[in-house]
């Protein structure tokens, strides 16, 4: 249903200011005043769907709605500076606590992060719990980094490492805001985004907004131990659980070679950056295998369909 | 609960930038470059506690969700300059034109405004539907319209007719953003908000912010034909639910008497503009009945507890 609705948006026409993005990034951009540019992204977890209440403490799930945004702005390589958290919650008095407990989460998250809860809005009603995020940005550069731009010859590098997401990390990540912007001012990343539903599903998004195609080796993708421990459990590679898993939140982007060169001798930040693959001219997307053998990438991570 | 929880946001300590405004106005401000102030405000709507989903269309649930944010923004005498709209849908291809429907109320008026939808967020889970929208706006002024500000001797008044709004209005009312930017530009406003929980619950919030006490007329108020309608039913006065029904997403705010003298005779728009009442020294807030009986103003209309 949501891939359906996204696409009738897709065929909405809304007039947007000159230099504007709307609907199809991590976040829209507003030109505001005569130097700055705004970006606002917004996502909303629910009970049942991003997480589950009886698992979770109130805390992670102010964290996680947070975090999510935070990883949005940082996909456009943006300076986060505020933040609005509504919450929709069951009626009754025993929803306070649940209230202060999210609160509690975002606004730790919110504070290392220097993105104050500006504002919001609180909800009882007769279902389940879902958290409401919006976020503003900052470009700090004249340009956001957009999913489009990616050029054939590029290559294709990730934050981090993958798979794994939902043994834990998927309440725990911490967004890669300081990466991105140290990245895109210091070596001309041509396109980028967050890894939300797993490479083989984002990264298509990409290559389509660039209309570009592209290669993933296998062998490369940097594998985290939760892989490895999914892996065990379900009896497919490491490998496919960092290509095809949901909710990594790493930035997956694309810039010259030559830049790569000079990014894997010069990144001295302790989260590893890795070359997965490369951008060539509009195709199927390949994968390279253990083997070597090249076949299509298909994507078989979790989507919100 | 919700009142309970903005107590417990009230006492935390966010850390806002030199002349921003927090948690407590309709909207929430940023200072933004050098000279534009950016406002931004949220607000959700659900199943069952804002509409009913088989009473309404889509289209009006749409449009609801987007007017009672404009609302704010006109609260804050701004301009909107973009919308975000997220919703939370049943599972099922059925919502595929629950969403359709929502989005062209949301778009229709948007566009009416100036203020195109720019993203959002869309997500389906087994639960009932609910929409949250986020405006950001533009302060054309060096100050947007605030809670606080309100003297004693200030004039009270209000924009349109009040009360029975349940009656529809709440569904078709016309944000007063265009009343707002002439109002706050051409006659000096001290204070103002819009009334979304009626007066006598919204007044006391505004005299709180700004530490004054008021006195309403009921004799003034301008009282609506839906107002009368419900006043069949239910059997209490007209003016009662011109005070104390909610929704009427008028705006409420007061200036120096000699503006209000001013406005009374300069005020060419359609959409009239009442004298109610009087700010007062901080004290009790006190209403004048029909037999010119001053008794306090109890806050008799629907909060969101």
């Amino acid at each position: 249903m949501e891939q359906a609705f996204l696409q009738f948006l897709a065929n909405q026409t809304t007039s947007l200011a000159a230099g504007s993005v709307g609907i199809g990034d991590d976040a829209a951009m507003l030109s505001w005043g005569a130097e700055q540019k705004l970006v606002v992204c917004t996502d909303l977890i629910s009970d049942e769907t991003d997480f589950l209440l009886h698992e979770v403490t109130p805390q992670q799930i102010g964290r996680k709605a947070l975090a999510i945004n935070l990883s949005d702005i940082a996909a456009m390589a943006c300076e986060p500076v505020g933040a609005l958290l509504t919450l929709l919650l069951p009626q009754g008095e025993s929803s306070l606590d649940l209230a202060k407990g999210i609160y509690e989460g975002a606004a730790e998250l919110a504070e290392s992060y220097g993105c104050p809860i500006i504002g919001g809005d609180t909800n009882s009603w007769p279902g389940k719990v879902a958290v409401s995020v919006t976020v503003l940005g900052r470009c700090p550069g004249p340009q956001p980094l957009l999913r489009q731009g990616a050029q054939p010859g590029d290559a294709i590098a990730v934050t981090g490492k993958l798979g794994g997401s939902i043994l834990g990390h998927h309440l725990s990540f911490e967004p890669r805001v300081r990466e991105a912007l140290e990245l895109h001012q210091n070596f001309h990343l041509n396109a980028g985004m967050d890894i939300s539903d797993g490479i083989s599903i984002d990264l298509p998004r990409l290559c389509q907004q660039s209309r570009v195609g592209a290669e993933i080796d296998a062998r490369l993708l940097p594998i985290s131990d939760a892989a490895h421990q999914r892996s065990e459990k379900t009896g497919k590679p490491a490998w496919w659980h960092a290509l095809n898993d949901g909710e990594d939140f790493e930035l997956l982007f694309t810039l010259p070679a030559e830049q790569m060169d000079r990014l894997a001798t010069q990144w001295t930040e302790s989260v590893p950056i890795t070359k997965i693959g490369t951008v060539r001219e509009a195709s199927p997307l390949m994968l390279i295998d253990l083997e070597g053998t090249r076949q299509p990438l298909l994507p078989e991570g979790f989507s919100h369909q």
